[in-house]
């Protein structure tokens, strides 16, 4: 049970997204630029690098929707699926599903820098950077891998913190994740404003 | 030194920024709403809640510019010095400080979530929500504080996982407090579209 009262029955950020507007903007405006802007990492990448992120937080809601999100974006040579009943149960699992999944040697470089944020960013070393960087990895990919890890371990705090709540149903992400890949992470601020005005009256 | 080629010569975030305007409008938005916007938490209060979670996190800049940040917005009756040598040593010392200086027990009970949520979401339990509750915090106020907590445990690892420099001398943070405490988080956003766009020439 959500620790406020929220005033809606969203699931996860979503209902704080509509208890919280002025903060969701910002929320969705971050997640938007590092998830699905131009990038020499494809979308799904960079969803996996958040599913893995979240997995270690142990935060449920994130896991499957960013694994749902992943799945729905994947290159037709890679296959992977990772929204389960058991990655529900044990969010935790996932790292072990993405590691044998046909990835490039830079997205597993890379993965190891967002496990090392996730623990603290002074566990990112010269070594582990110059293993990015010897599969490829630009300038640009190591900030944003860190900024994506960095900012997974603050989306799954406030979804947690607050206690929102994380449906069971896979298919309840899966549903999601279809909308999310046709039209980003930008139109759930209008339907928080607009359920802020119709509470107002 | 930077793991990457920042291509500036800033400190901390604000180096950051200047490499990547496109991630730092967010960034700075949602900073701007949490420790600025109006809110019954005054901005120093809030400001110290930044401060303790970067230094539970042994984050030399955060911890120390948003010390500079609080103390530049204290009320007259709350005498608290934490731009000090030992605290940009030793960041993690502030908590002491903080709970040593005349704050409210409200106050007190929103940096126990504050530090609960710095663990983990996962931590913070309804006994933390209800002591909160009983020095009077609302459904916002702890809202915010979560996101607070959570948003710090980004931006501290997004400083330090991209080994950001952090300045020694105490001054270099209480300068720059006086121009935040003036105009808040939103002008060095312009300044960093201003550096890129030159450095596209």
């Amino acid at each position: 049970m959500p620790h406020i009262e929220l005033g809606n029955d969203q699931p996860g950020i979503r209902s704080l997204f509509f208890f919280r507007p002025e903060t969701a903007a910002p929320l969705c405006d971050l997640v938007e630029v590092l998830l699905r802007a131009p990038s020499t990492l494809q979308r799904w990448e960079r969803e996996l690098i958040a599913t893995r992120v979240s997995g270690l937080n142990e935060c449920r809601y994130c896991t499957t929707t960013h694994a749902a999100f992943a799945c729905a974006q994947l290159p037709e040579d890679v296959k992977l699926d990772l929204v389960r009943a058991d990655v529900i149960a044990d969010p935790g699992i996932v790292g072990a599903d993405i590691l044998a999944a046909p990835i490039s040697d830079k997205l597993r470089a890379l993965l190891a820098i967002a496990e090392a944020v996730q623990r603290s960013g002074r566990d990112v070393t010269p070594e582990l950077v110059e293993q990015a960087r010897a599969q490829g990895a630009t300038d640009v990919e190591l900030h944003d891998t860190v900024l994506i890890a960095a900012a997974f371990c603050m989306y799954n705090r406030y979804v947690d913190g607050l206690g929102t709540i994380a449906p069971e149903d896979p298919e309840n992400y899966t549903k999601r994740a279809e909308a999310l890949a046709q039209n980003g992470y930008l139109p759930i601020v209008d339907a928080a404003l607009a359920h802020q005005a119709a509470a107002r009256g």
